[in-house]
């Protein structure tokens, strides 16, 4: 849509979102342009179409989508906005792609303060610019109060894979090494600590962050890189478990170098969670040839988003496909897929 | 994600939707193994990752996202399935690109029963493909009951635009004229029907139609089209209004020439609406330059979408950039744009 320059600016301080918002009409351009618009900045957007046109240089396109729910809205170390677009962007990622483009559709319920909503459409635009991937096109509903619950984001991302990479979840091989970027849980324990008003966990910030430049260190290092995925709802025991079903194998992580953090440890004893089903917003799981492990590890500890990086686990032959946790004793469990919910809504 | 041969199938026939459906665990896997999965079927979701990676011709790139929560879900000539693959294969098309690939990210409410979530997502599955563009990846989240409404759709296409073509709703230029595909407001008026449980206007059905065969057509016989937008969202007169503003022209449009059918213009009558501000979710508004427009009327009207096409009325210089419509009796009235929300969550 084309900027409505004539009409009267919307009250960003003391506005709230009402259905004539997501009407088609007056009241929505002005929301998409002195909001969306102006925060997103771009000569995409500029085009003011129902599209964006974009070039794409030669190559395989990746194309992933999320729809964002995470409730609440703000947490420590993030937000919806900054979530939505970190995520896509390290879904898109996990191909080994480069992030190109993204777009965004945007879900406001009746009643949202427009000061909230500029807030976290700020966020995401920071998130964008930072990660430099330009929100190209987006749209914007409204559904009645009651009806939703204050925002919801879908961030649909495209990206183009460098020649010669073919990083897919069925290409693990027995003798495979499993690394991880870093500690688990922090976002899982984040979330709840603020939906729970847990004063001890404060410490523990969300991890969200966008994993592309990492991963083109990693690429660039070991181009031979088997497996990447990023361990969100259902934790690093489900990232694991899909990894292991969908290249028919099995594994084996060894607990002593899986890093978890003092604050997300207690607050996992405290409450009964287990950080190893806990969802991650800045974590990746690599596989890779044996041969490899080392130069991969290093190149992960040279980025600043995997300084922890640490070899977890190595792939082995099971026709069960059970990923299995050996203990610092000896002992070993298994490390089953999620069964039910114990965190809704976390991303 | 890798289908789970060894769980136990979810009840499609009388299950609901839980909280587990969206946690990234087991559940989960198995209502998109087993629903998704098998509707959408194809290459590229076997892929089995969090991204599909797919082939794209050399062009221009087009992209774009449509959040959809009609309700009610299902209405007379269509559901919000349908409606949300044919309205983002249009938002494509009105670039005239060739929509080539879509992904899909579903929220879900808890409660919904899955026998109806079923039936939808078979709609959009078949909707698929009768447009021949496949669903190549997408995403479950689930909310909790009273935060959702059933189930909210977004759909992000990406399409390439053929060398030469350069259609954008800031190219209308004095003297061209304006086209339609058919008749106005029927998508409204069905979804007010339905919910309003307005009898006598059953016999009026959605008009929700992918529109990019038509476009293909349109843009093989007048290559030099200005302007294509489809007049969803506020209607006729909002999306003139958009182009309007977009080109910095006036437009004048003959009322006696835009064709209402007589089930629309009596629920009109009866509810005090004005089908110019009606949804369509099967129209396209076409610009071309005016010694073209026979050429491209008979185009359309030799294309099964566009049988009842009418060439409605023309561009005119006017600085303020009105919208006029000329009534059959020589007045003159302002068409201005959609203010406020007669119908909300048309689409």
């Amino acid at each position: 849509m084309e900027s409505l320059s004539l009409t009267p600016a919307i009250d960003l301080m003391t506005g709230r979102i009402d259905l004539t918002h997501g009407a088609g009409g007056r009241a929505m351009a002005e929301l998409i342009d002195e909001l969306f618009r102006r925060a997103f900045a771009n000569e995409w957007l500029a085009q003011g179409n129902d599209q964006a046109l974009v070039d794409i240089p030669p190559g395989r396109l990746a194309i992933s989508t999320d729809s964002h729910v995470v409730s609440p809205l703000c947490f420590a170390g993030g937000d919806i906005g900054s979530l939505a677009v970190n995520g896509t962007i390290n879904d898109l990622a996990m191909a080994g792609a480069r992030p190109l483009y993204l777009a965004a559709a945007f879900i406001l319920e009746e009643g949202l303060p427009l000061a909230e909503l500029a807030r976290i459409i700020e966020s995401m635009a920071q998130a964008a610019r930072a990660a430099e991937v330009p929100i190209v096109t987006g749209d914007t509903k409204v559904v009645e109060r009651g009806k939703g619950d204050g925002l919801f984001i879908t961030t649909t991302g495209i990206g183009v894979v460098p020649p010669g990479i073919t990083i897919s979840g069925d290409r693990a091989c027995p003798g495979d090494r499993i690394l991880i970027n870093g500690p688990i849980g922090d976002h899982g324990v984040a979330i709840l600590a603020q939906r729970e008003h847990l004063g001890f966990t404060t410490e523990v910030c969300s991890d969200s962050a966008a994993l592309h430049t990492l991963v083109a260190a990693m690429i660039s290092a070991v181009p031979e890189i088997h497996c990447l995925r990023d361990p969100t709802r259902g934790g690093l025991a489900t990232t694991l478990n899909e990894l292991a079903r969908q290249s028919r194998v099995g594994m084996r992580v060894f607990e002593g170098s899986v890093p978890i953090r003092p604050g997300v440890a207690a607050a996992c004893e405290l409450l009964g969670l287990d950080p190893y089903y806990l969802a991650n917003e800045g974590k990746l799981v690599a596989i890779c040839p044996a041969e490899s492990a080392d130069t991969l590890l290093a190149a992960m500890r040279a980025h600043p988003l995997g300084t922890e990086s640490m070899i977890i686990g190595e792939v082995i032959a099971d026709p069960h496909c059970f990923v299995r946790l050996k203990t610092p004793l000896g002992g070993e469990r298994l490390l089953d897929w999620l069964a039910g919910d114990p965190l809704p809504r976390i991303c």
